[in-house]
């Protein structure tokens, strides 16, 4: 019998509500195989932290982190504790990040259903189609270099901040780009997004991607974009980018969100931050490594409460944490089948649920409550 | 009589073509004013310059835009001068902004005539009514902070780039935003876009925007927005962002080129850098101020010599040097209804020529004609 244990943040407003759906999902896939124990634990992380213990990221929660094979994590913050506040939480998201080494940010861009086409912003015949993977390093460059605040005296008028990269950050991100790239069949392409006609950073970012991947993966293709070209053709022809997107923090960061609103909703769109060595869920060589999943929404302080927020995209940050941390692939993808059957119209054979995020009226439960009856 | 000096940098691929039609455009409006006299004189940047001289900012180029009243330009670079060019056109640029203190981006992403809506990749109801000033400060932050490249030497695997902003680049660029909100009527908001939950450039940055506005401009609205959800709304729902978009220099990289791209195509839209102080163009105490004028598009080395470019951006960037600084504001206007004339459908009056761009066969040469006959 394998035993896995897993920590829940459950996080702040919609939070709660919708990382308890996503709880049940995993509680049923351990409840089915004779042979799959998921040990689920609660700890407080973020702005309910604060509010608890004066911190963040209490010791505790961090310890309870590192030991697990897994955490899924609720969005945090909220505008009780914004960037005025004294105490902030996105420090805690960012030490969270950097002590676990979750340096792979894993963001997918496409429809979970065809059925939700109408919902994009974008025209049909632009949106239809769109399916990247977004790779974001997430424990380098300007997020994690040193900086200097602004100071109290007159004559110290500059902040700034520094924007590093070393040759084997990026290689490590360029190969969990690989390993996704060719799991799929036929292999993805790879656009890597840097600005290396300004950026030092970006020419080495450039130049160790072109690198480990000429001498280690050969077979894959690869293109280069600017990250101002990048964030157009997101807009104007995002199919273009389909394939894996390679990138540093803060260009991830941005062009992550900016594809986020394609597939019609935020609410929809889960991510997994990886630490370990990269390898293909569906090879026999696969190795597990912990991470954390999240739904890639904020956690809408507006809404909560009300039972009315969308449990999809922390459902299938569920599923990518069955595939990647637990390395339970064919549950993975019955709980993603599910979620498109709940979500496809009628015509296709689906239940056409749709919470408000979408127009619809489904609450949270009763999507959770669907998911699970379809597993 | 007023006379003034204008230098045209032609510009590589496209650039001499879309150029020479807003050449003859101003060429009309000095011809047309007994008091005005305007002197164009030609000179070369870019890559054709690296070709010529071997470098792509010649100090004849750099001595005649130091002297000149307004510089209107077209795209450089091209495939031929790529990143791995020993020598390349971007650092031209670089350098021209930086000597002559072109400090102030200004880029509207707007819809020069409703009959243009059909082109945009978002959905009409997403993208009708869209009107940003994107106002992106231009010599400042990563772009001209110290760097290191990666070293020779195996231990030296790390190459850096310095983010730093200063009180007085951030108040100056907040005055250029400012003026302009102020001069419409009613006054725009203003939407400050940065990263102050992670860089300390960006919480000087946000705290020297507020101040400077409550002090200064205490009747304008003043919004904050993180980078990341700035490129989602962007998408999602740009008329949240209406108004004047104030930014730093890498993210109004990367947004500005974002929101270009939704008023169906980068052919269409102008910008100006400009270098003095900010004033407003309809008030008695207006002062122009010397300013590059250029298309947003790329020097498009594809259809390069064709003949079928669209030249509307770069005619509306004459329309923004006459205002900006010439101080022929109603030229300047006229310039703009006549562009708007040639786009406008049939039923609105209009003679509705479209590039290839725009699905048409209007050629570069007859677009300009037209323009210049309306006028
Ligand atoms: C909260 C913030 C620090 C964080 C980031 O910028 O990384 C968030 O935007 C994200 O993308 O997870
Ligand atoms: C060519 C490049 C250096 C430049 C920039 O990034 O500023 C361009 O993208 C622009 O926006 O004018």
């Amino acid at each position: 019998q394998k035993s896995f244990r897993i920590v829940v943040l459950q996080g702040d407003g919609i939070g709660p509500e919708v990382v308890s759906q996503a709880v049940r999902v995993l509680e049923v896939v351990s409840a089915a195989a004779v042979d799959i124990d998921l040990k689920l634990e609660t700890h407080d992380f973020g702005g309910c932290a604060i509010d608890k213990t004066g911190e963040p990221l209490p010791p505790s929660t961090l310890k309870a982190c590192q030991e697990a094979d897994a955490i899924l994590m609720g969005s945090i913050g909220g505008p009780k504790w914004g960037v005025d506040a004294k105490v902030r939480p996105e420090p805690g998201l960012l030490a969270l990040r950097k002590s676990l080494g979750l340096y792979a940010n894993i963001r997918p861009a496409n429809f979970a259903s065809d059925s939700l086409l109408a919902h994009s912003p974008l025209k049909a015949s632009v949106a239809q189609g769109v399916d990247m993977i977004i790779v974001r390093e997430l424990i380098g460059g300007v997020y994690f270099g040193k900086r200097k605040e602004q100071g109290v005296s007159p004559d110290e008028d500059v902040a700034w901040d520094l924007m590093p990269y070393s040759v084997s950050e990026v290689q490590r991100i360029t190969r969990v780009a690989a390993q996704i790239a060719v799991a799929a069949n036929p292999p993805l392409p790879i656009h890597s997004v840097d600005k290396a006609n300004v950026l030092a950073s970006s020419r080495l970012w450039r130049k160790v991607a072109t690198q480990t991947l000429k001498e280690e993966y050969p077979q894959l293709t690869l293109y280069h974009q600017f990250v101002d070209s990048a964030a157009m053709f997101i807009v104007s022809d995002p199919k273009k980018l389909n394939g894996v997107i390679l990138t540093e923090n803060l260009f991830g960061d941005i062009l992550s969100d900016e594809a986020s609103v394609i597939p019609g909703s935020l609410g929809l769109l889960p991510s997994a931050s990886l630490a370990g060595a990269p390898s293909i869920p569906s090879s026999p060589s696969f190795k597990p490594t912990s991470g954390l999943y999240e739904p890639i929404h904020g956690s809408a302080p507006d809404i909560a409460g009300q039972g009315i927020a969308n449990p999809i995209g922390t459902i299938l940050s569920a599923a990518m944490l069955l595939r990647y941390s637990l390395g339970l692939e064919k549950q993975a993808k019955a709980v993603e089948d599910a979620v498109r059957k709940v979500l496809d119209d009628e015509a296709a054979g689906g239940y056409q649920l749709r919470t408000k995020d979408l127009g619809g009226t489904t609450t949270t439960k009763e999507m959770g409550d669907k998911v699970v009856e379809v597993l």
